[in-house]
């Protein structure tokens, strides 16, 4: 009898499908199929797209917009995520599997499938070991550095298919120089098939819907033609390379795409490769976890719902499995087309099951009508898709607010384009660390006094207070552990050696939210090396887990002074009566 | 004029051999001089068996413990610290060495030589740029459990010598297989010495100083003949292996030592070599730095003396350049003998000096001397010399004081133990700098009322307090920065959903020493949030830094509530005054 009601509500935690899939109606399916035509007629361009900025087959892209689909509708929490291959994590495969094989060889696309799988497994066994609070260590601003330089470097990267000339590298400048060595060799139909095709989609993004509205058309279905501005690209484009026979005139063409289901693949099981490829594969599946549950985590904000980032952490790995087993490579949720998905209506996750199947006929049927479509428009899409995500502002922001901030964004951008995305990605995570644990390293102390009137003591530096001059109160505004151990116990001495009056050090520990052992040993000489100057040593304001801990500990028997619940009682207890006030 | 008022302070910041040089005098000397008598005798046994130690020719402890010593009285702050080679930095350069060469072989003493210049070169820059506060990221029960654990490998390191067998690794089951594998080898009467020497040394050591007290000789004299212990085994074995031929029957002895001055060497250029040793290379520095740093600090303090970090590193970096340039390996400041050198009376880093001749004249008088000194004598020294460090208390202490210290210490000691001290003591600090930010990510948040009749403000589940329906007060035990800002933004929307009649949120930031970008993002996404739900958002206590901080943003405009000075006055202001009394 009790079995079931046990094991139900844990399967329903790893498997959320069976908590929606309960309340599915006539009118969710509606919505869901509505929303998944609108994100399938965008997803096709852009799976292929994304999967040569990749330096992949396009045909890879489809797959990889098929069985992940289905997985993360079984295992995600989000109910607008739309998972699929994004720019970011293309460009990182790109940099990844580019350090270990050329391509177009089949090593290249067997690294990307292992990718994929390694990328997986990160990801399903942080879900299943709830270590998604990793993800935080990446700070909003390195981020938001990361996706800005990464941007700059994907737009540049498409250049070359807009020239229609070759141009190889990770970085900024092996990009541009690569590009400028090459540039006579520029094709003028290429160009103009390219710029023709950014500008179209600029005047589609800008200026499609107002005229379409302003001809009468209902709002809902101006948004869905706007979107559909890629694939109207796409079939001019193609219509007038076949028409021409520009590919005869040098304008690159997809060529050849397979037709028919995805491929069963499997990964590579070499040690080798998984020791190559892992530090990448870990970085992939960081950045595209943060991207994937910020969008997720905004959008169920917004319907009052809420995600569960262990769960998305299993929906993703189990997504990328599904991806590597199927002839794709590295997905995630993607900002775009999440944000389409959830104004198009999307209620359940079944919306992406149904974009699957949309591609999947894609798949079956389409390929073979992409024979004429030109590299460069697929290039002209990526660009005018990554350019909305390049953001300067960040610098400013973080200039006028945190210096530390800025120095952790500058370098991440810097590093990113000049060193590539894993260099600039992973400075920005061990400087962000780093520069907090140096910050602190070198806590703020203040020296406070009573503000007069009021039992509330301030930095006797900013405020109008009352203090002693036998008595000295420190303000210790950092935990107290072993970085900054010794830099108490040299400001302290400091502080008292220079003043004679003093009998009394207060240590007002309101901001102290630890003592470790390290610290522990430090107090302990404090307090010695004070008495010995005949100097007591009090302590105020201890939180209730602190003191905990400081009672299990020697320290407070030790201790030449009192520890005190409040500043005020200990001003009280230390000062004569009439001198306070 | 005011040119040499400029430079001098500088150049004797660099060189703070000018500052005591210029006060010396006949007493001084005769201090100094007594000091260095006592350390020599103390040093020679040491500095060849420490040699042997580390994998190398005896007379390169001789030679790291002459010219090192020349550059510490020079650059080093320290009146009393005795540098030279040491055992934990000996068993370090024992395995980064062991990786590169064969034990014996030139690339090996040349690979050892290469890394005291390396050491040296990084210790000078850290000095140079002020980098002191780095060492501060050991934490002290990592380090007393990484000094233990070394003390454990060593002694068992030094079995095979008693033994008279070969024995190899560099981590206890290694070294404890490879012992018992050949144990059946064992020669009988090298066990006789061995073991003979190390009762006789802790005989020395605990009873043969009462006993001559006892005889009515002078406490220092007493004191000189114990520390002279070492030297008496020497004397006695050497001269009982002569006379009985010993070596015949198998006792390994350190055979011909050259006499005369130290050779000047030079370390190898090969980038492939330096980027081989540089991990290990900063280790060492690291490790030495500290070591030394602390002893230096113990021993200025009894006298109320100062010692400067950053120009301890350059004290440090030379000696290491020193003993690369002169035949030796790397070196840092010992502590027995620097207990030794203040105990003896040292006033000036002259008596370093000093100890350096009585060195090299051991150098190039003595060695001939020590042709039948058997191996098991030296390995004898060692492991009573590496006892003394050994002390495992420093667990059962940490695992009453705080299990996070606990973790890191366990982890040092058994990695140490397991797979060697590199791994060990970077194991160590990555995981006292990991749980202190998994620490900081989820901080502590504690919902506080008044305490009656004061104006201070505790948690209301440890002290009866006064609270309000409408209001909540949450204090944040924490920084909040990217690793804790989701936590923050999820953490109270899940208090504030659950309860109907809150009106008003106040954090109270007695606490918060920092807001970083990422922090004031969740805050801006949490003042939305709550006033979507038509609560107010108030700050109280907020810290002059942060408010600075605060102001130069836009939040402050945004927030729903008031910033209040203290959490007293937020009470007043936000609840009825008959209510709170």
């Amino acid at each position: 009898m009790t079995l079931p009601a046990l094991t139900r509500p844990d399967l329903s935690r790893y498997f959320p499908i069976l908590q929606w899939s309960k309340t599915y109606d006539r009118e969710t399916l509606t919505s869901d199929l509505v929303a998944a035509v609108i994100v399938t007629i965008m997803l096709i361009p852009q799976s292929l797209a994304y999967a040569l900025l990749a330096g992949l087959p396009a045909e890879m892209g489809l797959y990889a917009s098929i069985l992940p689909l289905i997985a993360y509708a079984v295992f995600g929490t989000s109910r607008a995520l739309a998972v699929g291959p994004v720019a970011v994590v293309s460009l990182m495969t790109a940099a990844a599997v580019g350090n270990l094989a050329v391509q177009g060889t089949a090593e290249y696309i067997a690294a990307a499938i292992t990718l994929a799988f390694i990328s997986g497994v990160i990801l399903t066994v942080m879900g299943l070991f709830r270590l998604g609070f990793i993800a935080n260590f990446l700070s909003h601003p390195v981020i938001a550095g990361f996706i800005t330089a990464s941007g700059v470097l994907i737009a540049t990267s498409q250049f070359k298919h807009i020239l229609g000339v070759d141009a190889h590298g990770h970085t900024l400048v092996d990009l541009a120089a690569s590009l400028f060595e090459n540039q006579h060799l520029t094709n003028p139909i290429t160009l103009f098939i390219g710029l023709g095709t950014v500008a179209f989609l600029f005047w589609v993004r800008k200026g499609l819907k107002p005229l379409l509205l302003a001809t009468g058309l209902k709002p809902r279905l101006a948004d869905i033609l706007a979107k559909a501005g890629p694939v109207g690209a796409v079939v001019i484009t193609t219509l007038a390379t076949w028409a021409f026979g520009l590919a005869d005139k040098g304008v690159k063409i997809v060529g050849e795409v397979p037709m028919g289901l995805p491929p069963l693949t499997l990964p590579s099981f070499s040690a080798d490769l998984w020791g190559s490829l892992f530090v990448s594969a870990l970085l992939i599946s960081i950045i595209g976890f943060v991207e994937s549950v910020s969008v997720a985590q905004t959008l169920a904000a917004k319907k009052r719902q809420r995600i569960v980032p262990d769960q998305e952490l299993i929906g993703l790995g189990t997504s990328n499995i599904a991806a590597a087993m199927s002839g794709g490579y590295p997905v995630t949720g993607g900002f775009a087309r999440s944000v389409v998905n959830f104004d198009a209506g999307a209620e359940t996750p079944a919306a992406g099951a149904f974009t699957a199947v949309g591609i999947l006929l894609a798949a079956l049927l389409l390929t073979p009508l992409l024979y004429f479509l030109p590299q460069a428009t697929l290039a002209a899409t990526i660009i005018v898709a990554v350019l909305s995500l390049v953001d300067f502002s960040i610098l400013t922001r973080t200039w006028s607010y945190s210096k530390v901030d800025f120095t952790a964004v500058a370098a991440t951008i810097f590093l990113t384009l000049t060193l590539g995305v894993e260099v600039g990605v992973s400075a920005g995570v061990i400087l962000s660390v780093g520069l907090f644990l140096y910050k602190t390293s070198r806590p703020h102390v203040a020296e406070v006094g009573l503000v007069p009137g009021t039992q509330h003591f301030r930095n006797i530096l900013r405020h109008e207070v009352i203090t002693h001059p036998n008595v000295v109160t420190l303000r210790i505004d950092e935990s107290l552990y072993f970085a900054n151990a010794r830099f108490l116990e040299d400001y302290l001495v400091d502080r008292v050696i220079c003043d004679q009056p003093i009998r009394h050090v207060v240590l007002m520990c309101s901001a102290v939210n630890e003592i470790d052992m390290s610290a522990l040993e430090s107090l302990e000489a404090i307090n010695h090396r004070l008495s010995d100057m005949d100097i007591t040593l009090h302590l105020s304001e201890v939180k209730g887990p602190v003191m905990d801990r400081l009672k299990r500990s020697h320290f407070l028997d030790d201790l030449t002074g009192r520890v005190f619940l409040s500043q005020y009682d200990a001003m009280q207890a230390l000062t004569p009566k009439h001198e306070t006030g």
